[in-house]
């Protein structure tokens, strides 16, 4: 909360009820059409250094997919990470400390642990297999967001040169370094590869407070809203609505992270057709709660 | 976490690195179609005892849409809960002394905090103008999901007869009752009026510990999983993954409801086609963290 910068889009901005035909212009105005997510098809495995814009360009063809001005393409973290260099060999990382005394109490590899508290600000819990922490990125994560998975052997060994007898246990992804900047990035790249304007979102799954399963969530953000701020926004009625910020980036990365699935890498990239908000320039700031204003750290 | 009985549902369930024909037969599987989400235009205003199944069937035949097999159909919590009759006339409410005292410390409406208070079962935090609590239906949400808006004077005066200079600022609307069981009878009903077997999810905007802005999240289910659990179920290298309990309901929900809007409710229903996991029989518990098990309760 406590934002108070993007003013409301659209619609009667009356505190009294709106009159009849007021109601009926309302109704006309949310005649939207349909969002389409198309999981992009025939990504290859990404390795250091790869050129993904040119890769996603070549898929999309392949998929009969014509970009279009406001198309959004949703990237998973981990190939963004994986073509920025973010592989890390555990045999390099020597834990600390304080990396072995929570390892001991999360029964976590100490080097991983370690990894985590090089990427995180701040611990908020720990329990066996994780520890919550507030990520250099603002948000609140499990772990960091170090991947394990989906290292292979050979991508690594690629990047890092032959370690022999190393199994891709070994290996470790950790999250891009700056997502927004990654977002942004590869929308200037797609503009300048296809002449389209369009949205890029990165996400990743994180577990939640109080609820069961990962969902897909943004961490980093180009050429769409994050944040929706329709407080003040009258309803039908022309009552003022207390509370309407609306996190549209986060609703747009679940939607997305439903058609990657999780476990295989096949369709790391979502195209988007459809979203029902104007686009305009955001980061990842907008989504995080400021501590202070935080009553569950 | 601490579920085990979905088990994995497809895909090479070894532990050891799978073989290469394995990863393209994984490639192939992933060859999913798109997502689509259309808000059903033209649902008209909803009254008490309305038949809902009625006008949305009604509603998908204007709309062109032709009702398919393991389609789904989503609705905003509000228009359940009006048909319903779950719309309150607060001049009924008597606040109790624990009332009056959250009201003073949050500042809120103390016949409004007696009914957030019958409403749930603890209150975790308390802010000016919110009360986190634990829902009687088991999630954790802001003032028990009473909404303010959206409740018109001729809407509740059909319902509770004429309070003549009472304004609708008098009227808040309560969450259905048993959100999973109407979804159920909507599915029922939808089945019987149209020989097509689809899901129903009821949904509402949550916030969110850590992140700004509000998500969609189920709250009622029927006919579509709540969670999917891939624990255990290899990556693309064959290593298993450590949590891969994916919220799909949830990720459905965000969303279905960036479709709907937040402030007026001119598509409180939101058609799905292409929902990529197979359909099942699953309630709002599985999504519902056990409270031992969260961290941040």
């Amino acid at each position: 909360m406590g934002r108070d910068v993007i003013p409301p889009i659209h619609g009667y901005a009356g505190c009294h009820p709106a009159p009849r035909h007021l109601l009926v212009y309302r109704y006309l105005k949310n005649n939207v059409s349909a969002l389409t997510l198309t999981p992009v098809q025939h990504i290859p495995l990404i390795r250091r250094d790869d050129n993904l814009a040119d890769i996603v360009v070549n898929a999309l063809q392949e998929n009969d997919i014509s970009l279009e001005d406001n198309d959004i393409l949703v990237f998973a973290q981990k190939i963004i990470s994986k073509a920025e260099g973010r592989a890390i060999n555990l045999a390099t990382i020597t834990p600390s400390q304080r990396a072995l005394e929570l390892a001991k109490q999360t029964e976590k590899d100490a080097r991983v642990v370690e990894l985590i508290l090089r990427e995180s600000n701040e611990v908020l819990r720990t329990r066996v297999g994780a520890l919550i922490v507030e990520h250099k990125l603002g948000f609140v994560c499990a772990n960091a967001g170090i991947d394990h998975s989906n290292v292979s052997p050979s991508e690594t060994s690629e990047v890092f040169g032959d370690f022999g007898s190393l199994s891709a246990e070994d290996w470790v992804l950790l999250l891009p370094a700056e997502p927004d900047r990654s977002a942004e990035k590869m929308r200037d790249e797609i503009k300048s590869k296809t002449g389209k304007r369009v949205g890029v979102l990165i996400i990743d799954s994180h577990g939640r407070a109080w609820r069961n399963g990962t969902v897909g969530v943004a961490i980093g953000i180009a050429g769409l809203p994050a944040l929706e701020d329709l407080r003040g926004k009258p309803d039908l009625f022309g009552y003022k609505l207390q509370v309407t910020q609306v996190g549209v980036a986060d609703e747009l990365a679940a939607a997305a992270s439903l058609m990657m699935g999780q476990a295989a890498e096949g369709t790391p990239v979502v195209h988007v057709r459809g979203f029902p908000y104007p686009m305009r320039e955001a980061t990842l700031k907008e989504l995080i709660r400021p501590k202070e204003q935080d009553l569950f750290r």
